[in-house]
């Protein structure tokens, strides 16, 4: 390394590790959107606050940007480094801080994985209940960053509300100690949640007390198999009232082809156009009648209920294994969000229109239906250039974008802007809203060294 | 009215109402506090939002003041005009706009008092959870101004947790639609969450879309005598083991005394220094259990259980009477909050804190202890000038703010900073976050029109 910049940082911090070979510049370059080719200037895995924030005095003097970097899982491309940025990964910081079986809080590192801190606070008869497929690798600030939501949110709702503090090194390498665990503090701006979901555009959030809730109780799962689309918002409409639901999750058969293509058996005999994972709080009776219900509705054709933890954790595998499976088909991602009473318009209107604007593509659906929320992603045919791909489906989101605005809805429910959705922030944001939050980076970053590029910033 | 900017005023919205009667000066011009003179310029009541839009800009074409009021039962000062501001009242905007059974929200205007939507909840066979004392009068709006915590927070958390969307005319007379209802959103700053406690700094909320619950379980009330202050927390970490607990609200045998002394029956044969109040989702045994095991390990000196839902109404009254009883002695009102783990040593210190500086004084505790959230009232001796006592009150409260700085609390829990708790702001939030508040400030209202003076404000 003969950079002078990074001897300089060198110079300021002695203990801080720092990778620039080519292999590390391309992992930790790029997240799980492999659209961008990674050019970070190099790594910084700082081990400790006080190395975060001499990072950032340092990119201020120099006007260096850095790009905050967890489990790279996020599908935006918010942690992208594709233009000489130094990468700040936060790798080595993921110790478990404190347990405070009163407050019921767990403190961590921010770059402790979501399953680590998991399992944390399992051994302490407790649980954080934010969940979602990629938690043996997305870390806690990763999931702060984008608010991450997952398939819990239909009773546990997003990150946002299980974050009782937050450490957050600003743009100009202050240290703010935000909301220090109180349950109740109303001293002004709650600036706590104006870093949650900022994808790393006003600081590096460090360190977080997350919050824990009594342990799941004990669930039941089920999937049915749905004869048409019109079936699926009176189906949640019933089992909303009748069980308590921890889960509802929507798959196409498309989907469910590509997981079963990748391994596990079909849990039906024939096929089906749609289905419905379920998970709800055990209740034999109550679960029998309402699919009986259903099934005299017209709404399901067919159904499994899991006899075992075994058999749940395979049911779940038909759901959480549709990205993966995906994967190798490089797939254009939508995650899209309307309010639960506007989802049956918008479902028919967006099948209409991605029927006509994609007809020679594959499109797979699926998502956390329960929240509004739909994934739906586009295959690219084998053989097509990226950059072509990319293009035509960015010429179809700027209709599905407008549909977006139609409804009410947002262009990104759980995943971010980053740099994928950037395109199409207006629509889902007015002007005046980017406006004030281009002014409110200014305030925490006036020299725009944080994942600059990134969510609104030109 | 003579005044040439109220006439501009009148000229740009001749629909407008406006009121300048001495009364009704001195009405709008002050919140619960009574201790600033009233003094503003006019009171405005917009009928609409598109009013709102106009005050602002006519406030910042004529640079005057406006300060955000709604029904004025706040503890901090943050409603009082007393440098010749425009009040701009939302009395007249209190209608219910919109009920969606489907995403379980109602869309309120928001002057609308508290009781109305809860009560418009309770017609849909929902309930809007959050509550407190003055909720006849205390609107959506001024809940939303402070993130209003109350009796509720120990199962429902504060308003922040149950507002889906708001409308915001900023500083500027840009009307932002913030959030829309959705369940999931990552598009960028939650600007929501940063108007909520504002205090009306950012800009005047218009309008407010709330979540709904479930219905509340049948509960039960009991209220506990205790022999001491150590009994407190113990009792509070059984009930919470044992009980499903709605709410966990403690008093001292002074406030009791009070009340009763208003009216009222004391419900114990004798007197105990410390009292809990505690509802919790009916079950009798558990109850009974849990109260035995209290009296066993001495937390528990005599209890009374709620035989109907008069009664429970009538233990109830004897915790929500206490701030109406004290109101004669105009009571320097602390609202302080620590986490619930640190309240152990905060009580113990903060006692022998106010024993020492208040011999002379009466003081009065009470409050959410199961929040960390402590009301301590020091009551002004008859014949003592106000301006004297409040100027002995604010020297001890440096001491207060010394010990909550040091046990990571907050000087204000639930009722804001407003002007009341400006001194002290400094402690609870660090000189770089009281920064980024001011520069977060500029960015939504440059021309510092949006309730002067208050919070943070110089």
């Amino acid at each position: 390394m003969t950079d002078l910049r990074l001897d300089a940082l060198r110079h300021a911090l002695p203990g801080l590790r720092l990778l620039d070979a080519a292999a590390d510049l391309e992992h930790y370059g790029r997240d799980a959107t492999r659209r961008w080719t990674p050019a970070p200037l190099a790594i910084a895995q700082p081990a400790n606050t006080g190395e975060v924030q001499g990072i950032a005095r340092w990119a201020n003097e120099h006007r260096i940007a850095l790009v905050p970097s967890g489990g790279r899982t996020g599908l935006s491309g918010g942690a992208v480094a594709a233009n000489g940025e130094l990468v700040v990964s936060l790798e080595r910081m993921r110790r478990v801080l404190a347990f405070d079986p009163v407050d019921r809080t767990l403190t961590v590192e921010a770059g402790i994985p979501l399953q680590a801190a998991q399992d944390a606070a399992r051994e302490h008869g407790l649980q954080y209940p934010v969940d979602f497929a990629s938690r043996g690798t997305a870390t806690i600030g990763g999931g702060i960053a984008t608010n991450a939501g997952g398939v819990r949110v239909l009773r546990y709702g997003n990150t946002r509300e299980w974050i009782a503090g937050l450490k957050l090194v600003t743009g100009t390498g202050e240290l703010l100690d935000l909301n220090r665990g109180l349950l109740k503090n109303s001293s002004g701006y709650d600036l706590r949640h104006l870093a949650i979901g900022a994808e790393g555009t006003l600081g590096i959030v460090v360190e977080a007390t997350l919050r824990l809730a009594d342990p799941p109780p004990p669930t039941g799962v089920m999937l049915l198999a749905l004869p048409g689309f019109d079936a699926i918002m009176p189906l949640f409409a019933q089992l909303r009232r009748t069980l308590r639901l921890e889960a509802f999750e929507f798959l196409t058969d498309k989907a469910l082809r590509h997981v079963l293509a990748h391994s596990g058996k079909d849990p039906f005999d024939s096929t089906h156009p749609y289905y419905v994972l379920t998970e709800f709080e055990v209740d034999e009776a109550a679960a029998l009648s309402a699919f009986e219900h259903a099934v005299g509705q017209g709404w399901v054709e067919d159904g499994v209920i899991a006899a075992s933890e075994a058999q749940a954790a395979e049911l779940w595998r038909l759901r959480e294994g549709i990205s993966e499976s995906l994967a190798p088909h490089t797939p254009y991602k939508n995650d899209v969000a309307v309010r639960v009473s506007a989802m049956p318009a918008f479902l028919a209107e967006a099948d209409a229109l991605l029927g006509r604007e994609y007809p020679d593509f594959e499109v797979v659906w699926f998502g956390h239906i329960g929240d509004g929320n739909l994934h739906i992603n586009v295959l690219k045919p084998a053989g097509m250039a990226q950059g072509a791909f990319a293009e035509r489906c960015g010429g179809v989101t700027v209709h599905l974008a407008e549909l977006l605005e139609k409804h009410g809805g947002s262009i990104s429910a759980e995943h971010g802007i980053g740099l994928a959705k950037k395109p199409w922030l207006l629509g889902t944001r007015s002007a005046a809203e980017i406006e004030l939050m281009r002014g409110i980076r200014r305030v925490f970053d006036p020299n725009r060294i944080m994942n600059p590029g990134k969510v609104f910033d030109p």
